[in-house]
């Protein structure tokens, strides 16, 4: 057989376990129960594996925040020390069926959503978004952020799913996609259809006023919520398309806000990074281009599976947060059609006359188009210490995708 | 002053007061307590006043359904002999500050939504959304439909605004159309939003398990919820706009299923009417263009504040009920910008990079223009006794707006 039809193969294989995935809410759980390679005194973060010398000062920030909130140091000088001194191991999440926003930095009490994929039985593992100490925020009040997940969100989240029993998630994505989010920066509908599921079990749970109460607030307001759902999802879908032997489809994208990195199905674990990108945004107030830090976050997993950038063109909405027209939204939907194996028949888009989401990216039509990923996102300071400043679009190096190609060729063609 | 002037400022007073409207739900509570001309033996109807001989199918079969709910009859035949001997008071909803869903049938007992336009201090009442007998269904399990909402999800709910107070609709409204909602037919995004908004009420409420749950259950399924709400609300938000000398903006636009009728401010409580046009629509399996009855129902109130038909283009999730491709939903909205008075400034169309809804229709501009409001819609059946057959589009009789028109230059230019 020619190797283009191996590869073709290959593709409508990787594809069709992505495009079959059905991924479940099962529980929400401390990452030291459920991941058993999460030892002490140790933070797993986004993007591709990186040492502290050369961690990025959002990353940084959030690092330093975790092992505060764990107690291993009582303040910021305290912790920057221990990380200095190597006192602290750090470890990649996607090595450890783990993805986090932005900095996504994880620790033994951080609770994780439980994702699994029911058809494959494989699992994947999310921290919460809650947008001030994943961007590298270390004060009281963004640890608090924390520790309120750990001590009500969380075990309150946990109790509904026990009474109520798992939530399927294919479902909401779904509607989800048909009213306008995208999934990656926009999540005003799954956050609120989410809402609505869990109210049941948590009234089902029987939480005294405390908890309930402060939870449903958090359902109420939270409109991002749903972020870290997805982004499990999305590692729960992508996961079981990886080692297909022949096949170019990238099964992850990420970056540590130092480097962007993608991960190939016939291609193994190898990360093919290049220099993470910087982002065409939108500042809030006060902030501009000169304090942002480079792409970073393992959010791109939404992407990877056919949301954020993917399906923009049915997710207006997310215009007013990182810039652009209708039209140019329609028109990167459809120029991701040129760079993906084939459209979702499930995940489907109203603004294209319901034809599905663009799914699968191709690394062949990534260099032969010269159309990189297009991803948006939310931008984080270059320094530690601060919360979000910003949001806009960014492509994924080119250089990932001409880089794993060469490696594919190595691999596959001596 | 000519007189095109001074069309043109009261028009401007008149759509000033659409758009100045905050419309909040401050309470649901029994039709009897809050409509003090409801009498004892009195059904409501949407459309113009009609009397029982001229009354469609539908409709009649929905007030059979509203007669046995209020034990007036235990039979279908005996609540038919009581109608047909004019036992039974008829009226309809716009001369009562209400509106009603489909054949829109609300008697004493019919718990009702009270939505306070908070800056000028009208009410407006609609009753609420299931899905059978506002269809003309008196099946005992559609009149459960009016049952359980009298006995536990009203009272529920009404008890949950009590304990977190008024929810304002505005900003639920102004969110719900940049998630794909248009407002008549598809609220999937608004009624999300108002589960999570009432989820803490009614966890405050601290209700017995057996109000609670099915209540949550409620909020959790039923995705046209808030289609009573919004009909509240836009009643609340077109009253205050009546009564402008020398406006012809419309302020109501109603249909009963045999006419279809239009109010419009310069010209008091008179009904412009036509016959009800046929809705070309997308029908339920079993069902067919030879089963339906003519266009029905209240909900064009959301047309005439600027919803519904109005911001098809914003909506394109709502094609897979109505029918009709993305573009054909974007001309609509265009077109429909050529017969209204101006855009909303806080309503607005991400599709349209957040250009207001076209607000306020102009009986001129209808005239001048030959082209009607576009409505999306329901469809029942023509004979009572069935439930929801499908949904499609239909434009309003431009013979109403004639008519108006030559009313309008009678009473102004003579």
């Amino acid at each position: 057989m020619e190797i283009k039809q191996k590869i073709e193969g290959a593709n409508q294989i990787a594809f069709k376990r992505i495009v079959d995935a059905d991924p479940v809410l099962v529980d929400i759980a401390p990452a030291f129960e459920v991941i058993p390679q999460m030892e002490d005194k140790m933070v797993i973060h986004s993007g591709p594996p990186i040492t502290w010398d050369r961690m990025c000062g959002a990353q940084r920030g959030a690092v330093i925040g975790e092992v505060i909130f764990e107690g291993w140091a009582k303040t910021v000088e305290e912790a920057t020390a221990l990380l200095a001194a190597g006192k602290i191991k750090l470890g990649s999440n996607h090595n450890f069926r783990t993805v986090g926003p932005m900095a996504g930095t994880i620790s033994a009490n951080s609770w994780v959503y439980i994702v699994e994929n029911k058809t494959f039985g494989n699992k994947a593992f999310c921290r919460q978004v809650e947008g001030m100490q994943q961007f590298g925020d270390y004060s009281d009040k963004a640890l608090d952020g924390l520790r309120s997940w750990r001590d009500i969100f969380a075990p309150s989240l946990r109790a509904a799913l026990k009474a109520d029993g798992e939530l399927p998630l294919k479902p909401i994505i779904t509607q989800a996609l048909q009213m306008g989010d995208e999934l990656h920066n926009r999540h005003s509908a799954s956050s609120a259809l989410f809402g609505n599921a869990m109210a049941v079990g948590l009234a089902k749970a029987r939480l005294p006023m405390d908890k309930l109460l402060p939870t449903l607030y958090l359902l109420k307001n939270h409109n991002l919520i749903f972020l870290g759902l997805a982004m499990a999802a999305g590692k729960a879908i992508a996961d079981p398309a990886r080692d297909v032997d022949y096949s170019t489809m990238v099964t992850a994208m990420c970056r540590n806000g130092t480097e962007f990195g993608i991960r190939v199905s016939g291609l193994g674990d190898e990360w093919f990074t290049a220099p993470s990108p910087f982002v065409d945004g939108i500042y809030m107030p006060g902030f501009s281009e000169k304090d942002a830090g480079f792409d970073m976050g393992d959010s791109a997993i939404t992407e990877t599976v056919g949301w954020g950038g993917f399906v923009l063109g049915g997710a207006a909405g997310i215009l007013s947060l990182v810039g652009g027209t209708p039209e140019e939204a329609l028109g990167y939907t459809r120029e991701m059609r040129t760079i993906t194996i084939g459209l979702h028949p499930t995940y489907k888009m109203p603004t294209f006359g319901f034809e599905g989401t663009p799914t699968g990216i191709d690394i062949r039509k990534v260099v032969q188009t010269n159309s990189a990923p297009i991803i948006d996102t939310a931008i984080a300071h270059k320094d530690p210490g601060y919360p979000k400043i910003g949001a806009g679009l960014v492509r994924a190096p080119i250089e990932c995708f001409k880089k794993a190609l060469i490696a594919f060729s190595r691999k596959y063609q001596s």
